[in-house]
């Protein structure tokens, strides 16, 4: 049998149902106040202005349960509803092949409620298939000269780098970057996964770098932060970065590729943290979104090999935007999130002949990881654009003396700021 | 129609079957060598012979994918097969209820091939209730007075602390330790998880806290190391801890709990990564493995709370020497993984209660999280032993002034270094 209700606890059933037409609660006793607030909290009744009720009452213990549990609840829910606005996100996609009507076709559920901006790479000849049904720009190699010259820059926007040129001309608070080599993927329940709205998630809710939750993103729906962690570091920070993952073919290099040529992956791990800070991580190009107001200038393709080619091993230029983009983070206090959404990476290339061709990439990293690794930016620094010049410097002073791709990542670096600020400025002043 | 095989393909697939045979390769050209080297590894015909064969034609691109391929693939596999000897693993419960027969049962399958320690919490009044078929030690209050004295000792062994009693007396080089509300869980394809094998893979496989891999563990089955990742990192470190997670009921804070108290953990997250350098996390002792030759001496029970209780939410000893193990394993060089394995835990106590009576640990951990967030130790600090004795020295500057829990800590870690060394000292000369 069942024990029956206490009176006191029948009394407090009744006050909660009532609580919006009381004007007063400082004459309850402090046990049946706190029980009150408690049952308040978890009946989800507690609105602004009963919150304000409790907070009258002065007392001791309300006041610091609403303090620890850092309750702005009603201004910013735990567990936001995301709403993605349309016109704060530009999807930019780097068109390494003419035909993109496939790609398109299997993004169309996806891509088709936003805007693209689609870049031609400047090697690429003849003129881009788009199916209709989308709102795109197209940029080719005439547009990139129009914008940077045609003369000799640093900067350059060809192969895999002819995305950082949609980045340049975006003026979304939002970029959202997938290759055209991928579709949508399938969660572990057969679902297709909207890669768009999972990084606009990430992007939106704080990220958590200064303590690491193991419980992953406290922000998702079904979790929180465990025993332990601060309640003073609860509420986060804003988040610069989102790092996506693949299935099947995943991004390894041509060595790792070479070696393992039938591995794919297939284990969909369906998590997002937040890298913690002071640790690198090597950003993949492949499927990310960031938050352009806050690190795009950081977004630079600096990092460009001499025999770089037209496979993503072959590549290491977003290796090491991404890691300006985390010591950018990490300096400013913004966070970067790695894990979901999942994309469907297809084959392509034969990394073998990758590997003949190109090791560079490889070696170089030796000396890239322990430079951002010990980077350290400041306190004068307090734009992206501010830290990327900074960097620059080190990487000219530190970096150039052991390879002369240094010297040009350097020179991309200031050339890419400049850049940056000539855009953004003839951006503005023809929005005004 | 396939394209006919190349006459330099076809010499080299013969090349691969005869490998054994063949006792200098040295006049191959050299992009002939390095396609039978790759076609050798890829069809994984590597062995230690026909590796110094190719080592012995002295050609700079051999010895260069070698060097960078890492390869001493056949001393110790990228992907290990873990084999667990039972004698070294002592799984250590402690028991806060005397009826251990339902959680025994329902562990058998995992734990009854291993030693069991059990240490009854000194409190708990009466008889365990063991079931047969189990090979254990069981430690009651009088067996814990008879190491470390009646007297009023700072290192108390009570509640959930007592299982640190199992750490002291062990002489594995493994420890498991599982609270005994848990029961195994099943992973998402419906499989009871084993999470002593799971533990004793996290711990016996490298950790690579030097830079983050964004596919997480890459020594699991599957997976590698992304691209943009160091080679020079990939060897990675010894795995001081290994901390698993919990399904159903989490490990929450009473707040927390009390603003929750319907939520539970259902999100299978099939992952283990390494918690990178510097990070630090709030390790929860429910379910966990550890190293007790690397950081044994740090798995202290220093912290308590003054109104501390039976509950897990009441306790904070797991998260203090947590933060010990990862300032230890940080300046040593070892790792800390968090992830797989899950356990089952079940509902217990009520979380509004605890939070009438306990506050404290919240309140505290604003304190102790940036304390371990900044303690760097000294050069001289070569051993567990040595770094316990100058936290707790830096505990006692920087922290003892602000609240006596804090007095009480450092003298439980000077304290534990010293029963450490005597039990240690004493098994060893017992097993001489």
């Amino acid at each position: 049998m069942r024990k029956p209700p206490t009176l006191l606890s029948l009394t407090i059933d009744i006050a909660l149902l009532n609580l919006s037409h009381i004007s007063d609660l400082s004459f309850l006793p402090d046990h049946v106040l706190l029980e009150l607030f408690l049952r308040t909290l978890r009946a989800g009744k507690l609105t602004e202005k009963i919150l304000k009720l409790f907070v009258a009452t002065g007392k001791d213990e309300i006041l610091s349960l609403i303090s620890e549990l850092n309750i702005q609840l009603i201004l910013t829910p735990v567990l936001p509803t995301i709403n993605i606005r349309d016109d704060e996100v530009d999807i930019v996609i780097g068109a390494l092949h003419l035909d993109l009507t496939s790609f398109m076709e299997d993004w169309r559920a996806v891509f088709s409620r936003f805007h693209l901006i689609i870049v031609q790479d400047p090697d690429l000849k003849g003129d881009l298939k788009i199916p209709g049904g989308f709102s795109f720009d197209v940029y080719t190699k005439s547009d990139i000269e129009s914008v940077v010259g045609s003369s000799s820059s640093s900067v350059v926007f060809s192969g895999y780098s002819c995305r950082y040129f949609g980045y340049l001309v975006s003026h979304k608070k939002y970029i959202i970057s997938i290759d055209d080599d991928c579709t949508p993927a399938k969660d572990d329940k057969g679902e297709l996964i909207d890669a768009v709205a999972q990084h606009i998630t990430n992007l939106m809710t704080p990220a958590t770098p200064f303590f690491f939750n193991t419980l992953y993103d406290p922000f998702r729906k079904g979790t929180d932060f465990v025993r332990g962690y601060p309640f003073s570091l609860r509420s986060g920070v804003q988040c610069g970065l989102s790092c996506g993952l693949w299935l099947n073919l995943a991004d390894y290099d041509a060595p790792t590729q070479a070696l393992k040529p039938g591995q794919r992956n297939s284990r969909f791990v369906d998590a997002v943290l937040t890298v913690p800070a002071r640790a690198m991580l090597p950003v993949s190009g492949i499927n990310i979104g960031f938050d352009r107001e806050l690190v795009g200038p950081a977004m630079v393709p600096a990092f460009r090999l001499a025999k770089e080619g037209k496979f993503r091993w072959e590549t290491v230029e977003d290796i090491w935007s991404g890691m300006c983009v985390k010591v950018i983070c990490d300096h400013l206090g913004y966070g970067v999130k790695s894990g979901l959404p999942y994309v469907w990476r297809n084959e392509r290339g034969n990394a073998v002949e990758s590997l003949k061709k190109e090791w560079e990439g490889v070696k170089l990293m030796e000396e890239v990881v322990p430079f951002f690794q010990s980077m350290r930016l400041s306190q004068g620094a307090v734009t992206a654009e501010d830290c990327v010049i900074e960097m620059a410097a080190a990487v000219k002073e530190r970096l150039e003396p052991l390879d002369p791709v240094f010297a040009r990542a350097s020179e991309a670096m200031v050339e890419w700021v400049k850049l940056w600020k000539v855009v953004t400025s003839r951006l503005s002043n023809f929005a005004a």
